[in-house]
């Protein structure tokens, strides 16, 4: 399954996306996408309905986060091997945590605002991991199954927040609407290996990063599992896995950053497309 | 106003604590203590109730953390010139920031937990600032009337996961059990200068950390000045601004970490006194 948010006026209403790319109104059966409704049981019972009978939400309604009521949103940095090369960084012992303030995610396709000054705003296309069940102390054997699907994720990233602002990077990923996420959440399902993806993103429709989950460092099993020794990961907490080759931050002969007018394309083999427009804080 | 939460079952009420220490409940005036209730002028309303005709909450019920639905746990790192001494490091030019996950918040009085393995689990005595308006861009002299109110937070952390888990001081900040905040949250018009408290943290008995937030690196109203140019702040989230002098971590001749049956007392002046007991974890 395809899930989603929608909005509708201002409320944000529950959908799916079918077969045929029509999205479907599943208000009728959960109140929302949240990690209340994101358990196999739920699950099973809204892959059990027939989509052609669910409503069909007239025009191209605006996409909300495709989770509600995030209540951790969890980055993993250096986590390509093929990046961390690009980066001059060696590859690191453990998976790399950094969190990203829940009050930076977004719609796929909303605006991507640069704060006031930012002069080193980044991209990173990631695959999100979307809990389903609570995960504690879960072995790497067992991880997948607290997985409710995965999604796309744009890591935004300020460089200079991220390194010149005094230590945490958190600083420079968690700034207001730099956590896009979706458009659909896909459940696990149709994920049968998440580390077999193909990733990439475009600026301004040139491809600045293409890679494969295949390079990744810890693989989604390997992070659930050392995070869930630390903390319980609770259902509807992301996690942004990394990023592969590209960013901005690595290009030669010099860094490029975002500038207000630009447009961002993320796409993830299955998980479809995300596209943002770029622009200045006009507060 | 002292506000706080307490448990009834499987509820979570909102309440107060009037001037002669009993606890009157307030569901009767707003569902929960969350930030949506944290503006000025449903404070005005609550503050213009007549406490002695609320409802007496009969017993000693236990308390929940003293904000409900937090959605950024903001922690600012070696904060107190005193404290950055202790640790033998130079003072930030800037707040650090960390994000707490705000998973591992719990009542003031609720056991603090030593995840499977731990070994160098730490007190830290904090104040928490609470916002009750949002704040995007707000200058210093404007800062403090974003606040709700104040409250005792126990940063809790584990200094191998913070340390030696590859970067990113988040790992030992985060395990459940990590944030207790309260017992209550005491409206800003209580305490007329946050940079004039004295707090203190006791392990069996023990007085481990003494100090006063004049000594603070960067003041309240300079820490929530300083992230809201990052990000917008939000009503409901919570900052722990930095500990005194003190910790496990900077006893001579050597380190001390908190054990199962330990039990830490932290007061804030004005605000209240919170208790754990430590226990290892025996899921």
């Amino acid at each position: 399954m395809k899930l989603l948010r929608y909005r509708a006026g201002k409320e944000v209403l529950p959908g799916l996306l079918d077969n045929s790319g029509i999205i479907r109104d599943l208000s009728g059966h959960v109140p929302d996408i949240t990690g209340a409704v994101l358990n196999d049981a739920v699950l099973a019972r809204l892959a059990a309905l027939d989509p052609s009978e669910l409503p069909q939400v007239e025009g191209k309604p605006d996409l909300a986060p495709c989770v509600g009521q995030c209540g951790k949103f969890l980055g993993i940095g250096l986590n390509y091997t093929d990046h961390a090369e690009e980066m001059g960084m060696a590859l690191p012992e453990h998976p790399i945590l950094f969190l990203k303030a829940t009050s930076s995610i977004t719609g796929p396709n909303d605006d991507v605002v640069l704060p006031r000054g930012s002069v080193a705003t980044d991209w990173e296309v990631e695959l999100g991991v979307v809990i389903g069940t609570a995960a504690k102390y879960v072995s790497e054997e067992e991880a997948l199954e607290h997985v409710a699907g995965y999604c796309v994720v744009n890591d935004v990233s300020e460089r200079d927040y991220q390194t010149k602002l005094t230590g945490q990077w958190t600083k420079g990923k968690s700034c207001d609407t730099f956590g896009p996420i979706g458009p659909w959440l896909v459940t696990r399902d149709e994920v049968p290996d998440p580390q077999k993806l193909w990733l990439a993103c475009d600026v301004n429709g040139v491809r600045r990063q293409t890679g494969s989950t295949s390079r990744m460092v810890f693989t989604v099993a390997q992070i659930i599992s050392h995070l869930s020794q630390l903390m319980t990961l609770h259902p509807g907490d992301v996690i942004a896995t990394g990023t592969p080759p590209g960013v901005g931050m690595g290009a030669k002969p010099k860094p490029v950053y975002l500038k207000s007018g630009d447009v961002m394309q993320l796409e993830i083999e299955g998980l479809g497309v995300q596209t943002q427009n770029v622009r200045s804080d006009s507060r």
